[in-house]
């Protein structure tokens, strides 16, 4: 008797969660994966850069896995590879923007060697026992794409991020045809993005936004000030073309900005007429009516230029008033206050700030219900796995699904690590395979665990006090202290009585210790700290962290 | 030559934000105080509980205040009266359900000797210089009232929070007759809620969330859990009478749910049919289509019922497959996230979760822009102060009056501390007076700084290294040490080569001072200090606080 074919899809990563995207294809004994994103770190990590998906599995089985295909440039998409590359030597396939900025990041982090491959819509590519069908798409960033995977078991068909756009700026609309063909020709599994699920209707276009910034930039008596995620380059490209029309010079201000913008331009994505750019400081040289100022920051992060900008700190340029700053994004939840906090600021300054979402201003990347449920009835797949989406996003995908005919019990609502098996028999979820989160922190990969950020939120909280004695190894006396340190808890000028009484107490416990024959460390701290935990509590409602340090002279 | 006669209204809270409401009205030398509210921390404030107005202005001027007029009983009105009635004794004026929600406060902080007076709409009360009348409100409390102040010098109109509510479920609507009458006579100068001055139209009426409760509970099969903000009582009551409507008992979850719920029915603004409410721990005896719970916890706080449920964490009731959760609220600015998180984990359960805003679950109790433009004409003011608002909202205020015809020059959007000085020639900014925010930490109040609050940023960041030395205070030389304790900056069973390293630095660097003659011990931490950040940044990039503690045996 044979071993029996498996077909598995394994979500590493973007499921549970908007971000850090990983999915693997496995057939038998060949793995494909698709995209390889990092996520940024939420308030419960403190102190954290990134986070990427652990991908023991890969390391795991790297001699299996044929090559990462990359759906499209956002760093939920590609931010991991520079991590994953180093364990994982094999070829990237993306269209040339995505491989673009795949490339910047690689040579960074000195993997220029990677071998990658671009690819075109409606071409495809033999790697293993698939075949993958690269499929035209239509998100936030040109060049995204989706994929039709043909597996000996059927065909797998992921959107990638999507919404559908009739009158998109650049590249052409969703290859409606293609996905179309495919579920005619009967397809296995669909992955479909599910960041918009709760949104009813139709997501708009975004020569919408295009129409609006063009009326901001005819208004604009001073300085236009154009905040934006680098990665839009049809948005870009859209305040380029109204800056040209208006007899504006176009600067561009922010690391990840002046990056994209030179890559999109020099690949041919961004199209900027002879004489537009201008560098920053060529600004003074010009009427304030002259300018449009390229900038990130439309999400109030602290160290971004228009945050800076707006608080003095950046080095060539303030806000002032006559301004026009033009926030063209919303904020991604957890961003809110700071971005509030950002538009109160150049208010202040006098600057006129466009930001309302009713100002349309900005349309998101992906597709609402209307869309999700076209593509759910163009590829009308036997097994649905709905992606990219939090776990209430999935639950109402799954439920679209249903009421567009997929049986509820060939939805798939998978988890991090889930294995969804095909076999010639149906599907099934298998046994989880190791997944999670693996914490970036300065050089640290996975050094910083759940105990560093447990102490780092303890430590945000109340602070710290730090109890140091030097003993007597003799007589178990004390020599020198106690001594008092303390940052985040109170501020030590104005509480000498209380630091004096914290000192007098730990002598007292001390000597009792003493006397009681306790001469173990770690018991005589662990007095300590349990006699100051209670003082400090009744005294001032607060638990700050309690470390006493001894030390002995022999 | 006499005095000239000054009016003067002083904000200490509530503008350039959200929260912490507080208005001074000063005619010479008498003073009344409109509100005295709290605000919650923000990430920029890790282990602060509340804040509230720095009222160093009022404890200054003690001997002029008359009294405290609150306009209804939200924490961002009422919230810091238990602070400042400490030190400034004088009487409240507020309607029932205001006063009762201020008394179950004072007496719990043992001020329960300060002086109330109940007072209803149409009334007015006679304080020194002024009359204030109390002119009926409408907002998502009961008992909500604006105020007509009037002065020698005119008269001051304050909305208080407000909308336009034409179908209200309790309360009457909000007395427009009495702000057109104060209109016709002439008001000096109106302050008005700023909140939803972003939303075009009209908020809707509560009434419109009654039927969607009443659908939801229709339908649910397994036990209904409610959850909203303790002090909507209205909500309350509706989810209460649909509760009943479909046979099902009431249990009261949370503790600020059953505070309200107990102060709201004592005062008759809840009418609670007989027999419906029961003890958490009768709801085993029923089925589950017999019960409601209501509950704290829209917001998504960790330490909620509703989060606890979640969690398996309450000690009473935990959530599971078919149970609907109601959550009527929107999540406040900030909380994004945590209701999110609470919403997954619900669903995860199996639980049947309603909440999306267009599932009509909530409506907001802040006048949109048709209903701020009524009140505008109503009142016609010749100056005007937009208030309970952040900056960009206050602007937007300012414009939206402009436009029905009130001259920018006459509208102040103010800040924190100013004074907007009213005299028989004109109005204007006058110099600003002592103000700002004071922090409540535990027992402490305003003894958390910003170097406090520095400190504790920094900390959550990297974490902390303390490096610990007992010296000769003979030779210099070290007799014990360096040690070196770490917390929240790497995992220390896996860098133990790391922390090796670090003292092993130490103390050559405590050599080579002891070679340049460098015993002076500031210096000397300050060289420890300066060569570990360097050191650990190079091996980490990561900057953890640095403690160098040293002692000394004579």
């Amino acid at each position: 008797m044979t071993k029996e074919n498996k077909l598995q899809i394994i979500p590493l990563g973007g499921l549970g969660e908007i971000g850090k995207n990983m999915t693997v294809i496995r057939y038998n004994n060949q793995i494909l994966l698709v995209d390889a994103g990092l996520s940024f770190p939420d308030e419960e990590m403190p102190g954290i850069d990134l986070v990427i998906p652990d991908y023991t599995y890969l390391i795991e089985n790297k001699e299996l896995v044929l090559g990462i295909l990359i759906t499209h440039g956002h760093e939920d998409h590609i931010g991991a590879l520079p991590y994953l590359l180093r364990d994982l030597n094999v070829p990237i396939y993306g269209t040339r923007l995505t491989l673009g900025l795949i490339q910047a990041k690689l040579s960074e982090a000195k993997l220029g060697h990677v071998v990658t491959h671009e690819i075109k819509p409606r071409e495809s590519v033999k790697l293993g026992v698939f075949k993958v069908e690269f499929i035209n798409g239509s998100h936030s960033i040109p060049g995204s794409i989706g994929l039709g995977i043909h597996t000996p078991l059927g065909t797998i068909v992921h959107t990638g991020d999507f919404k559908l756009d009739y009158t998109p700026v650049s590249g052409g609309i969703l290859d409606v045809h293609k996905f179309s063909e495919l579920g005619d020709k009967g397809v296995l599994c669909l992955l479909s993005d599910s960041t918009n699920v709760e949104r009813p209707g139709f997501t708009r276009s975004e020569r919408l936004v295009g129409q609006n910034i063009d009326e901001a930039f005819e208004s604009a008596q001073g300085r236009v000030i154009f905040a934006s995620f680098a990665s839009n380059v049809n948005r870009l490209q859209q305040a380029i073309t109204a800056a040209f029309k208006y007899h504006r010079k176009v600067a561009v201000v922010g690391r990840s900005m002046v990056n994209v913008v030179a890559i999109a331009s020099e690949l041919g994505y961004l199209n900027i007429p002879e004489g537009t750019l201008i560098e920053v400081d060529e600004i003074v040289n010009l009427r304030v009516n002259e300018v449009c100022i390229l900038t990130t920051g439309s999400q109030g992060e602290p160290m971004s230029a228009l945050t800076r900008m707006a608080m003095h700190d950046h080095r060539q340029i303030s806000i002032c008033a006559g301004d026009t700053v033009i926030i063209s994004a919303t904020p991604i939840p957890g961003n809110e206050k700071a971005v509030a906090r950002n538009i109160d600021m150049l208010f202040k300054l006098g600057a006129k700030v466009i930001y309302e979402s009713i100002s349309g201003m900005h349309v998101s990347g992906h597709a609402s219900q209307e869309e999700l449920k076209l593509m759910l009835s163009m590829v009308k797949p036997k097994y649905f796995i709905p992606v990219h989406g939090e776990y209430r996003m999935l639950m109402k995908h799954a439920e679209l699904a249903e009421q567009l005919g997929i049986p509820r019990e060939n939805t798939f609502v998978a988890e991090i690590g889930s294995v969804i098996e095909f076999t010639h028999h149906g599907a099934k979820m298998a046994d989880k395979v190791s997944s999670g989160r693996t914490l970036i922190d300065g050089l640290g990969v996975g050094d910083v665990g759940n105990i560093v950020l447990r102490d780092r939120k303890q430590l945000s909280q109340d602070g710290i006090l730090i109890v140091v004695i030097t003993l007597s190894g003799a007589t178990g006396g004390i020599l020198a202290g106690p001594d008092i340190v303390t940052r985040g808890f109170v501020y030590v000028r104005e509480s000498e009585i209380m630091l004096n009484e914290i000192k007098e107490i730990t002598r007292k416990t001390m000597v009792r210790c003493q006397q009681n024959g306790i001469r173990e460390w770690a018991a005589l701290k662990n007095q300590i700290r349990d006699v100051l935990s209670k003082h400090l509590y009744d005294k001032t409602k607060r638990r700050p962290m309690i470390i006493p340090i001894l030390q002995e002279i022999k």
